[in-house]
């Protein structure tokens, strides 16, 4: 009942609007999901780096017991690096520096259990990368996608196919409306599970995030409030992380995938995003307990119940 | 046990993204205020219109039982017009023209049971001018009040006088973090608690609300997921009325108006600003019934309990 999580391992420089610099990070969209989904379930790591791959940065996979013999290794290759500087609400943030380096040769040769995950994550990477991944695993269980703007606007009919293929789309509120073309995010995120899906979770960052079901069915999700932010990167793939191990936990106690178990993980989610905003790369999520999860799942639970 | 609902009746023109021109429609903070909340309890209007206030528009305070006494007419004068534009995404709007015209003149003289409200709405409007109410009222109750960023930029020290005085103070996100000067939400939300509210509500459009408490106290509410957005002008007006009516109906049945009160009252007035949203003006308010306004609520509820 493991989660398989694909997508890019790399190195990021981050600029802050005040002026703070953080660079040579951990990054990369199945880093910070990979890590989340680790606080529910055992993980396999699907993605490619060069041989300049920092040792350091391998053991937080190490430390949190992730599998990481799906990492490939491309000797000579230079990983994924990343530059994006936020803006001072730390909700906008631009691309300054992309070097996809290595991402070019991503090849999964996925073997043994890695082939069937309770669950899969297809983070954010090229669709035809998804794809990919999605053609090497026997029984697929559960899908879960990210994607980004680029894919949208330069490989839609690849990201076409990927919905078609998978089981929940997760999108964040400005991708929904682009890919859409529908400012009412209601509207746009009922569109989308026309494509496939059978859930549609649109992300909205501080505001929380909607969940969309076949039927009509709809959920309202609250975001926690972080008031110290730090960093917002990799919030997205950290929430995409945590409620891909929650589904999985669900299912190794007997549940199933249906809308309100993704509803349910969908706070999970939550609760792991909200921790990742709290330092640069992975510091916070690598140094969280199982406890300090635990009880912010309580507190969140508190603000939406009276 | 009424509520009584000061703040504009004006006259509105409205343009929207996809080129709709409503002209001389029936507005005002007060308007919306007092509609919404005449679902939940007696109202009491205060207000001032000029003698070119057309006597339809009188009629559709009359069809919810509101008592116009408290709206004074100049004679001669001309009623408070404004025009408003709508941008594509229906979230962002420009003020094309304001001539507030009578609102200089506004001069409450409240009788009766109008000077002991259970609760006391003080709907956007100058800050001095809801002063002038508060100085009517012989025992005042639960005070709630709402402002707007020019009150912010061009008369602060009234509005913190105000904010002194009330008991429930009402904002949106921007203006939250333009009245603190703190990009982050939850820092503002509980920055204003500091001016004197025991609660504050940061309403944040169709991502819903965040209610602060004294004590760290926290609540995120879900907004409603309208699909169909005609014209969100008055929509934070009818969500404070509707606020407000439901805390005298709570009150009624021998609730009182604490943190968890004012939660459950913010949910009723996110049902109302739905509503307010389906139409232009208050048409959609006008035509509504208890019913349908019963079996939002339970919608709304469903939303965010799993």
């Amino acid at each position: 009942m493991s989660v398989l999580v694909a997508g890019t391992v790399g190195i990021d420089n981050i600029r802050t609007a005040d002026g703070v610099h953080r660079d040579g990070l951990l990054g990369g969209s199945a880093t910070y999901a990979a890590i989340a989904a680790s606080f529910s379930s055992q993980v396999h790591l699907v993605a490619v780096v060069g041989d300049d791959f920092p040792t350091a940065h391998l053991e937080r996979f190490a430390a949190r017991g992730i599998s990481t013999a799906g990492l490939q290794t491309v000797p000579g290759g230079k990983t994924f690096r990343w530059t994006g500087e936020y803006h001072e609400d730390m909700n906008s943030r631009e691309t300054l520096e992309t070097h996809i380096n290595v991402l070019t040769e991503f090849a999964p040769a996925l073997g043994g259990s890695q082939r069937e995950p309770a669950v899969t994550v297809l983070a954010n990477m090229a669709p035809a990368d998804q794809l990919k991944v999605l053609a090497q695993i026997d029984r697929t269980g559960f899908v879960v996608a990210d994607s980004m703007d680029l894919w949208i606007n330069i490989a839609r009919d690849d990201l076409l196919e990927v919905l078609r293929r998978v089981d929940l789309f997760v999108v964040n509120d400005s991708e929904a409306r682009m890919f859409t073309d529908e400012p009412n995010l209601v509207t746009a995120g009922r569109r989308i599970l026309e494509h496939g899906p059978s859930v549609v979770v649109v992300k909205k960052g501080e505001h929380g995030a909607l969940v969309f079901g076949r039927g009509g069915k709809f959920h309202s999700a609250a975001a926690y409030p972080v008031e110290r932010l730090v960093d917002p990167t990799g919030a997205g793939d950290a929430f995409l992380g945590g409620l891909a191990g929650a589904l999985a936990q669900q299912q190794r106690e007997g549940g199933g995938s249906g809308f309100a178990e993704v509803c349910r993980a969908v706070a999970h989610g939550t609760v792991l995003a909200s921790f990742n905003c709290e330092s640069f790369s992975t510091d916070r999520l690598s140094a969280l307990s199982a406890e300090e999860v635990a009880a912010r799942a309580a507190e969140l639970r508190s603000f939406s119940v009276l």
